[in-house]
């Protein structure tokens, strides 16, 4: 198969979304004049061409697509070129209303937006089987063409007859027969025992609570339909163009895909990006999205969109201040990235998205964001042959599976204040701010290659998974655990005593009474080797052997009951400590098990990488700092002779070759 | 009719829900060994049984529950019998969708919960009859039946077109005429007069404001629907077992139901209280429901369900320390419980509720939550005899009719503030922290057997209950009125003057010129005779008799004008002070009226309550304290003997006989 | 046409909706013996009456109607007789199903309450145009006919399906040619390109965000539906009396509907006024609504409806403290008001609106609030000959513009923040404590009578617009525009640069680098040449002529660049200053401007407004104050001599003439 590294060629790609359907023609040659100037390598064409190319049901209007592809070639830029069917022309649901999705209430989503197809509809699959076809049979030989990009940010539900129809399919299919769905759903529960496949229907409105085998399979179910739409048409294009590599992009940490069953999918593994400039967590989450796209690519990866200035969508949209787009572009390099691309390039005057910002913004080509696109663009294009196809290498992994998030999630569970991406993100942090470069994993990979393995969020494990942990640590690992890890099987079924005998062994657990969840804001003090630190959000009334203990609770109705148990190389926190402690408590964990720091000695708020035989130095504060870098290096961006020492201006980047 | 003597023969009944069909056979009789053990001596069996007994329609599987009724009667073990009928198998919606209940968009409620009928649909209640018919001549003579549970929590509306319907024909019972009809509902305003009894709906959705005596009627005729459901599998079971008492468990200050009504149809009373272990005012809470079920029942009554633990609905859901458990069981107790029961026996591992707790949790029998459930068990089955049948009598009641809550708690009223519940809750407060034992009664009850009675939120008065008030303080009685009090009749048709005229004089309220509504947080400043306090949530612009100023409003705008008036026996509060105001105003009344409290000079968070010939003494704190207790009695838990004064512990509980 | 003048006749009007089919007729009686000693002048009848006039589909009632307009003819009260086509009987819902509204999620809005009825329904109109065109031929020549009142607050939407074909006729009539609407749609954007006007719907729901032009073009729509509904009935009623005038009553500030259209096409503007009495900034919001309803009306309007005391819909309902009522009486009669009435008569005892106060309230005549009535009524009177007829004149306007504030205010804009009404809220205020008398325009209006313009909230200009604003510059006039000014055309396409060019060359700004919006509750520091002052809501990354800096932003990312613009006489502002700092500013440019406050040296809370020849001074505070008005004055209520110096008491109301 195809890779990114057939596209890099040794190059970082740089561009963006381009949607010249929105522009008049004279404004392309504008356009293409602005991209050289930019060092644009590679845009993204056709993501809502849908209705340009198919105005009428059959018909076919390819002529501007032609000559746009031509100009693009003709002016050094590569195309990735998108398959248009995330946004079917209005006809499609006119003629074919049982394409439009419904909500769990009944409501349809009608057109005119975007994504108002149904995943399980036939019609709509074969429409949109054909425009890909007839798309891949035309620019198969073209020489633009550089990468396929497939759909866009797929993320839709359906809850229609058509959905519940596939909906059986897919559980005949896990199932077998309904005695086993009946068990793995356990419908004993308040009686609804099914009796026939036809009474099964997705998880529409109830009175109350919904059965959460149901919830669960129902996303898993979503997140099947969506892959068969896409590799329903990435194997159309790989039947046309083997030779050129596939992708469709991710959200970060988006609930509705399984992303390590996608990424096994694709070609090339990108990712859409927008931190707010405003969460003083910015440049954490934006490591933590690059670290999981990362290991769900295996290498490296493509930023696919990124925003050069504010979005649109949140309450207040707030620009990115000067510095910090080329900031966060070489934040995504560091962490493995071989692309850097907005959405989009040309900010539209109309439509949804008037107010999310482009490369050329409403100020075009005079303003700050243009210019420091520019920038960016002349630096990428230095870079790139030192940096293209080389590996990010991290000894901590953090255990993320999407169906632990799907079953912990549901109603009626012990506390809604438990959020599945919360807990990635305060564990992660700990080891990011500890300097730790840190990959994702799934509970049921190869951990062999970590010598620190954190599961804050491991509410359902297989019994593969539960195997794999033990053998993990048996085999010299280290595995750290934060609360309410294998409390249910893979059917969301409780496990007896509430955690899963085998890993209770491990940890040291003889008895778990009671859950004591915390509200929003409160704490529970706890009293470790090393001092003390506040717990919050969970605790627990658990009994360990006396010599597992390694911090107690202090105070309150668990006084003098542990709070961490530690028994060999296995640990579990029955709390989540205070970012402080949860960082002091991983660094230690993490030094013992023999894991470094990139770098000694960071100051506050700068990130370092390595990356293949490069050190990446990120400052993400705005006064200037000194950061010690023993040694001789290159930097790369100003070609300078860096010894032992380096100052940082604000957002400032250094690359280093030593 | 029989009644709860029947079935506790002079025992506190103790046990659960046990749904048996969650579990291999095998581990059934390991459930009976704990059974044992923990000193159950009735469960609840088949409540959610339907799909399991019927799994097709007409099918009859009867088997499972044979061996079931025979392994519990001979390890003597009681069966309360449930109807299935709160949970139709899937089948049910499936082949007949007109049995699924509408919310007022139109919206269907699908099945694959629970509840998903509608109490309107003639083949829901056809295939109910059914089910229970058949259910009632199987096991009429088995010697484990010893109570029927028809159905569970009755708690749905709907506004489909077969309630539609339903609603029409109860409203032509009730008014006779479309005249009458218009009348009552005032359609008038708006120009909304009726022309037709076909165009009579439940309130669906409109544009903005419905008819507030067509909510109201709505209402009624949900309460009855369902109690119609009620009555029928009632009548059935009855034919056959005309022996075995009959009951259906209610939510606490539920608002669906009329629950004076209800009673009336019930040979036993029952309810399900879940307060919050975290509520500071959770014991009051209980008091207030175990009180008023107690009033409902006219006698000793059933704590059908309760949580050995943490429940799973709120947004964090906390475990109950230990010793509370115990100590709320023994609450109810004192307060008329001769059932003590929860949902459920043994905690599932499947289905929504599945972090709720369970007498056997999943910790198993080595759990803190099964030993605690096990003293409790022993406790209660050597205190059986001492009190099983015993009366709790007080001398003051509280007033409450569910017709005032529905009138008075609609969109368009003075202040979304006033919340019906709040005002029962504040009122009881101060008379429960006053140790004053309290009953509930409906404003048309025969209130001569109290020395005092309270009147916190009776918006709504029908003709007969101001007459009845107006004979009670007549004939000697003393009355304390909360503000809002007789302003509507039974059509929630504002009263002349804003609140009849009768009751003004009653009070020596001479013209209601406004009502001031507070702002939540916002308080008034009042002085009495004996100083100061603040009222919260309403005040009034009102002129009373000059005689009859018992309080003044000190400031702002209705600084001076009367804010408690007092003619001879009959109180009227314009405003709602805060809560020590209203326990000191509301102890002095009844002093004066001659009720004195359970015990005198009880510390802070200690209850008592006798029943019967013994004295309660429950301790809601955490820390030891002393309580006096004037004489020589016998502390029938531990067999002590006691001389003038006691000390509980933490959570402490005391029985004393003297 | 006639006009408002043919009604007042030297009065000033004074009276209130009159609903007496909800009252027994001998209460009638009783009612124009109150009118009477009210100095009610004109009560609106019959504005909910159409299920009395029209029982069944046909019939026609009119004789109760017949009665009562004698009965008010023979007391000497002039009526407004109302169509009664805001709430149609329920026999219309009931026969004609397709004349209900549905909501953007298709959920259908019953009857039952009131405005239950589609804008675009053929069916709805024929019913209206009959009862209307009966109702006019019956009462044409009846002497106690006044006005028309035409339906009653018009508000709806409708997104079914008789509405989709109407909204596609009335696109096809907008832009001719599917062409022409996809370009000004900008459907190219995520690839919407309507193929079939079949394919074209109201917005109703999607999966993400709809087409903004789409949805500015549904507003637009709405209101042309809902204006033909209005004139259909108007022309009716005007071919039979053409001498007696038409009104609705708007309510203030209502976003559905296009006022400055609306009011072109009424003799009588008119309007509903609900400020909250416990709103601090409550007088300010009644003069706003006062000088926009007068702006509409180019002279003289109509209160139509206010309450005499609270109203039923907030979530707490004050009601008016003693004065208060007269108080703002008097405000709306010196900004103009030739009529002050009242929604309603009576306080109805039944229906949605019953704790709604009435002029006559549940108290009856003894009460406050009808004795207050009564004051007013009187001083009217009195007033009436002195000032019905005459103009306020304003030297200063303020821009608004129902279209900007539909297309500014959508989803996927830089700040939800930034809301239209509060923008003009905050500047009319500063105008309003500067004492400065204030018209509002449309940007496309004559604006050559003031010497001051003020533009808050102009998102959307058309070229039209922005000619007259560089035209009114260019001529003498001084414009201050706040930010967002200009930024997209009329079909909410953003102007290259952000921004109109025009506007950037009349404001001296080069480039429009960024917008940064604040968050809630944040600000930032500015410096001009008077001092300090700080922004909220807004700020702005701009280049601006160096000359042209009136203001810096201090501090923070924007440190040093301008934050006020100002060429000549044209200001930009690109933050919203705090209330002080904003009035400061205006006050300033006013007095440049030649604009002086209509009273110097006034305490805080006296209004002061010139209406003819007299001078109304309000007082909005509780304690006594001391104001000076150089000169001799005859003070009209109370036919004092005035010398120089008044003394006002609580919510004090003094009219002079010099």
């Amino acid at each position: 198969m195809p890779g990114l590294g057939e596209v890099t060629r040794g190059r970082v790609l740089f561009g963006g979304d381009y949607n010249p359907e929105q522009w008049p023609e004279e404004i392309w040659h504008e356009d293409v004049r602005l991209m050289r100037e930019a060092g644009v390598t590679t845009v993204t064409v056709g993501v809502f061409s849908w209705a340009r190319l198919e105005p009428h049901p059959g018909a076919r209007e390819f002529g501007w697509l032609d000559r746009l592809m031509d100009l693009l070639h003709h002016n050094g830029v590569g195309v990735a070129l998108a398959t248009p069917t995330s946004a079917p022309p209005p006809w499609m649901g006119r003629l074919h209303p049982e394409t439009l999705p419904r909500d769990e209430d009944g409501h349809i989503e009608w057109w005119g937006g975007r994504q108002h197809f149904s995943h399980s509809s036939a019609v709509y699959r074969r429409h949109a089987a054909a425009i890909t076809e007839d798309l891949a049979a035309r620019y198969a030989a073209h020489p633009a063409l550089t990468l396929w990009h497939i759909n866009n940010e797929y993320c839709t539900f359906d809850h229609g007859d058509e959905a519940a129809a596939a909906f059986r399919r897919w559980l005949r299919e896990r199932y077998g027969t309904l005695d086993a769905l009946n068990t793995a759903w356990g419908t004993a529960f308040w009686g609804q025992v099914h009796d026939s496949w036809d009474g099964i229907l997705p998880p529409r409105r109830a009175h109350y609570l919904k059965n959460p085998a149901q919830l669960l399979d129902f996303r898993r179910f979503t997140s099947d339909m969506l892959l068969e739409c896409y590799t329903a048409e990435r194997d159309i294009v790989r039947r046309h163009t083997p030779h050129i590599p596939v992708t469709t992009n991710f959200m970060p940490l988006w609930t509705g895909q399984d992303g390590w069953a996608w990424a096994e999918q694709e070609d090339i593994v990108s990712v859409d990006l927008y931190p707010d400039p405003r969460d003083p967590l910015a440049a954490q989450h934006g490591a933590l999205v690059q670290d999981l796209t990362r290991s769900q690519a295996r290498g490296p990866w493509m930023l696919m969109e990124q925003a050069a200035g504010a979005v649109s969508w949140r309450g207040v949209n707030h620009p990115k201040p000067a510095g910090l787009n080329r900031l966060w572009s070489f934040q995504a390099v560091a962490r493995g990235a071989d692309a850097v691309c907005y959405f989009q390039w040309r900010q539209s005057r109309q439509g949804a998205e008037k107010f999310h910002s482009g490369m050329v913004g409403h100020a075009g080509e005079r303003g700050r964001t243009f210019q420091e696109v520019t920038r960016i663009g002349a630096e990428l294009a230095a870079l790139g042959p030192e940096v293209a196809g080389s590996e990010v290498t991290a000894e901590v992994a953090v255990l993320h599976d999407w169906h632990s998030w799907w079953a912990g999630t549901q109603d009626g569970r012990p506390s809604r204040e438990v959020d599945h991406p919360a807990l990635l993100h305060a564990w992660h942090r700990a080891l990011w701010e500890s300097r730790l470069t840190t990959a994702f994993a799934h509970p049921e990979h190869d951990l062999s290659g970590y010598r620190l393995v954190v599961a804050p969020a491991a509410y359902l494990l297989t019994d593969a998974a539960i195997e794999n942990l033990l053998a993990y640590v048996r085999d010299g690992g280290t595995l750290v655990s934060g609360f309410l890890c294998g409390v249910v099987d893979e059917d969301d079924r409780v496990r007896p005593g509430g955690m899963d005998a085998r890993l209770r062994a491990l940890f040291g657990i003889e008895t778990l009474h009671e859950w004591w969840p915390l509200e929003a804001g409160e704490s529970v003090v706890c009293e470790g080797p090393h001092g003390g630190f506040r717990g919050t959000l969970w605790s627990e009334e658990l009994r360990t052997r006396p010599e597992a203990v390694a911090a107690r609770y202090r105070g309150g109705e668990l006084d003098g009951l542990p709070a961490v148990s530690r028994q060999g190389r296995a640990w579990y926190l029955s709390t989540l400590p205070e970012p402080e402690a949860l960082r002091e408590l991983l660094a230690g964990i993490a030094a013992e098990a023999g894991v470094r720091p990139v770098l000694e000695g960071l100051p506050d708020g700068v990130e370092a990488v390595r990356r293949g035989k490069l050190l990446f130095v990120l400052h993400h504060g705005r006064e200037p700092v000194t950061v010690a870098v023993p040694g001789t290096h290159r930097e790369l961006l100003t070609g300078e002779t860096v010894r032992d020492s380096l100052t940082l201006g604000r957002y400032g980047v250094a690359v280093l070759r030593s």
